[in-house]
């Protein structure tokens, strides 16, 4: 058996996310399915994890096992040449026999980016979040403090989530202010829940625009309640930008 | 009467260039539509100048004289409210009587994007020229020091350009390696001819990627003859960045 691992760049705007689901398109089922013309036999991919509908990945990370042989060179120019424009392959090699695309993965970085200007980007528009009030980023590097470390996360995740506990690890969480408005934050964590980051982001903008002081915030958290956390900021800002092995 | 003046920024993908046309949609059409919704009053908008098909505009200029009196914030607020979200109206302020978007702009800076990489993008599909041979960018800068300066760019423009002498002015480039594999070239002049910039950088890299020689590329610009440039990069890596006044 082969143990292939694809480092896989996407635009999520046009599917329903990274996962496979019945009744609409998701990016694995056009990766599979073009997989298997490639290879004439059925495969199922094996991601970091999933992503939600829209939202795009610079880096995602994904394992498959096979009998087939096939020379990873032609296996990516393969793949590029029948995937639509909106997923790319980047790379393709032969992993360890016990590489697994999740189980292995120490940590993941999410980016997320807001553009705080008064008014929004024709260019970037399916890429960032538009806020136009102005934020006190200040206030929000204090949240993004608060949050880092191993801190129980029911308060930021989505209603349909299924982990057993919601205790997870923020390793890092940086801010950086680019030219025209662009605000990008970085969130390293083990794992995350459900709308976890994109519950962050949006409390965290609560945060910036003084709906919430920063006794709220850390109340919110410490709540453990998922009916207390600020509105989850929209899915085409977030991008996985890289898993970490 | 009084004289608006607007910054605009569009995604050029949707559109058959910022110039009105009888057949195609422009971008110049969609402003003057939704100006007369707001005004009541047919104006024609003058531009710091036409771009191409496809073309992008991060601070396109632009003005219109009327008799309607508006105050600049709602004309902003009307018109972003009814444009659609790929073309946004970044500014709106009254400009001295004599303000000419066109004639009055000292310079031009446009920019183009060049990604230099094995793989396309998936997410900047849209924004850039993939050129997937490595490129020599020390030969390119010296490319681009040669057609610095005063020079007949002949060879630069296109067959349906309308310019009487094709003498132009470059009065400076540059190139930024970013993350990635993506180049950005950067390009001032006083003004250009048709398909100019997107000429030189065809032509650029053609000489990055070995196809010509830096001798060969002087030339191309001595022949003064419009059947010796590159191939045309194509319109959606290049983007109209800041018209100077």
């Amino acid at each position: 058996m082969k143990n292939y691992r694809l480092i896989i760049e996407y635009d999520g705007s046009g599917y329903h996310g990274w996962q496979f689901q019945k009744n609409a398109l998701s990016i694995q089922e056009v990766i599979e399915g073009v997989l298997f013309q490639i290879m004439r036999k059925r495969v199922r991919l094996n991601s970091s994890g999933r992503t939600d509908a829209g939202v795009h990945a610079v880096n995602q990370v994904v394992n498959f096992k096979t009998d087939v042989e096939i020379k990873t060179n032609r296996l990516l120019k393969g793949l590029n040449g029948l995937l639509p424009d909106d997923i790319v392959i980047k790379q393709v090699d032969e992993a360890p026999d016990d590489f697994d695309a999740r189980r292995s993965a120490k940590s993941k970085v999410y980016r997320y980016v807001i553009l705080n200007s008064k008014t929004p980007s024709a260019l970037e528009r399916f890429r960032c979040w538009h806020v136009r009030d102005p934020l006190d980023l200040d206030v929000m590097k204090k949240g993004a403090e608060i949050i880092t470390g191993e801190h129980d996360f029911s308060s930021f995740r989505a209603s349909g989530c299924s982990a057993k506990d919601a205790v997870r690890e923020i390793l890092r969480t940086s801010f950086t202010v680019k030219e025209n408005g662009f605000i990008i934050f970085e969130i390293e964590g083990r794992a995350f829940l459900r709308h976890m980051v994109r519950n962050i982001t949006g409390t965290l903008v609560d945060l910036g625009l003084g709906k919430i002081s920063l006794a709220e915030f850390k109340s919110v958290i410490d709540a453990r309640d998922r009916t207390r956390g600020g509105v989850a900021a929209p899915a085409r800002g977030l991008f996985l930008v890289e898993v970490k092995y």
